[in-house]
């Protein structure tokens, strides 16, 4: 900028103010600034009268992973209203741990954003701190958070959903399909699914048969892999909760290849409302991801703005009946 | 910085220079400056030393859809190795024409980005020259480009692919469940497909019959929807290709509806290789979307730092035998 003043044969608080179309100038002197400024290609930039702690309009948006459906639908709804309120949004993946270190060191060292959104993982308690030190507006999505404001589903009322059909329908051998992600701990969602699991059972007076919970790390293949284990127990499961349509899904396929029917020989039940899930007749629970999105993103603007708004946003589930559940054979 | 240079008592260009960390300032004015900055929580902005014209480490994504797997693996592999370049990712999503209008009119007015991704869809004549005017690097990626370097499939050899093994496995009857966007048009990929289409019927001497060539809006429901239309046909067909796999997976809802057996009466084939492609046995063409998004990256890394680069990367598909294709029936 002190080219464009030189040349300009005004003060550096005169161009900034020219640039930056503040009031106090001379149309006259302006012009002179901003033709100036055209032959530099000196484009008004927002950074530049913002420097001492201004606004940037700039999210960071922080997601795990961006080809799973769930993360995807979350993004979309949140980015949608984002960018609506032409707040730029500045995306972070942190699928590996290396990435989640980076990001951690790297982002509160730069004043480039203006508020973090984290989509649907847990943060430790270090870059809980590194989060803090910027100092800025935090929002959390896609699962609940103990720290920031939230918008989320309750894992619990869906968990018990998906269970309670399946004991209603008649089911006392249920199985569950777990899942636990290596490089994340204490997600709180997934806590509350288990619990609801053994609530329903514990409600229904059905024993608990640790054979029948099988945990396996996330992909519709390791829902295959877990039916397979799960076919192995003796007196197996006449019905599966499972706690991702994927898996649910993958779940399908073993038992097809099994020769045995869905939901003839077993039900099965996931989580989510995935779109393939209506293409392929699976009963679920539904989570309206898309909206927890909108909504989060909806509430970090009305933090930014000052508003008092709601900080912890649950939004309701609700079972879906399609062809894969049904009353066990006799 | 014009009040940090009068507090330190340095000239602006002194505290510019000890500010970015630029040689030729003595290390006690130094020390001084970053005091001074540190009282006014000044932060070493990229931003404040680059303005006029340099290179603001961002990078823009423009993206039609998050939601769908297609782009979200596109995303990941994109966005991985710009990470891993200490580029940032600024996303916009320009789902719907108000969207694109915005994007196209707001973008190229800042000077935001040193460079621009388009992911997947093609650009009108005037969008191209909005983007032109910003004068920063432009990389296409899944999907051809006739106006920027870019990574792809070759959609042609992708359709001859699977219809070729339709007709080698017999059948005569081979219906296809095509795509339209009726907010786009002019994409390059799916006037290819279509093509392959129609000398994979007439290299195989099959007389083409337009009843068996149905196009949808995207979207495995209109896929469902499509072999609704295809199985009123006189003379229905006996195999179906489908431009993507959630199309396939909508044909066979609606053939197991039908009381139909897939692939015992009717043979289906997708493409893309979506993951639960795999879950539902599903035989496709596949085609490596994360690893376009990582070439993009990679080729706009390259274009950058002014490497000379393949600006026309086609990568590889190849059909994957699953379980949803047989020989006709006699």
């Amino acid at each position: 900028m002190a080219d464009v003043a030189r040349l300009a044969g005004v003060s550096m608080a005169t161009a900034s103010r020219a640039l930056s179309g503040s009031a106090g100038v001379a149309p006259a002197t302006r012009e002179r600034v901003l033709a100036v400024a055209a032959e530099f290609s000196y484009v008004v930039s927002p950074e530049a009268s913002r420097l001492a702690g201004g606004a940037t309009r700039r999210v960071a948006v922080v997601v795990p992973h961006l080809s799973r459906w769930f993360f995807g639908a979350l993004l979309e709804g949140l980015d949608g209203v984002l960018g609506d309120a032409d707040l730029d949004v500045l995306l972070y993946q942190v699928k590996h741990a290396s990435d989640r270190r980076d990001f951690f060191e790297r982002l509160p060292a730069r004043r480039k954003v203006d508020a973090v959104v984290v989509l649907a993982f847990p943060l430790r308690e270090h870059e809980r701190k590194r989060l803090e030190l910027m100092g800025v507006t935090i929002v959390a999505a896609g699962g609940r958070s103990d720290s920031y404001p939230y918008v989320c589903i309750d894992d619990y009322a869906a968990g018990r959903r998906a269970v309670d059909h399946l004991v209603t329908l008649g089911h006392r051998r249920i199985g569950m399909i777990a899942t636990v992600d290596p490089e994340e701990s204490g997600w709180p969602g997934t806590v509350r699914r288990r619990e609801a699991y053994h609530d329903a059972l514990r409600d229904a007076g059905i024993p608990r048969d640790e054979n029948l919970e099988v945990t396996v790390e996330w992909g519709g293949c390791h829902g295959a892999e877990a039916m397979e284990r799960l076919l192995r127990v003796t007196d197996p499961p006449t019905a599966i909760f499972a706690w991702a349509d994927e898996y649910a899904l993958g779940a399908i396929r073993t038992l097809r290849r099994a020769g045995l029917d869905v939901p003839g020989d077993v039900s099965v039940i996931g989580i989510d409302d995935h779109p393939l899930a209506e293409l392929t007749d699976l009963t679920t629970v539904r989570q309206p991801v898309r909206q927890q999105g909108i909504l989060a993103g909806q509430m970090l603007i009305g933090l930014l703005r000052g508003d008092a708004v709601d900080r912890a946003v649950t939004v309701p589930t609700g079972l879906v009946l399609r062809g894969s559940t049904a009353p066990p054979r006799h």
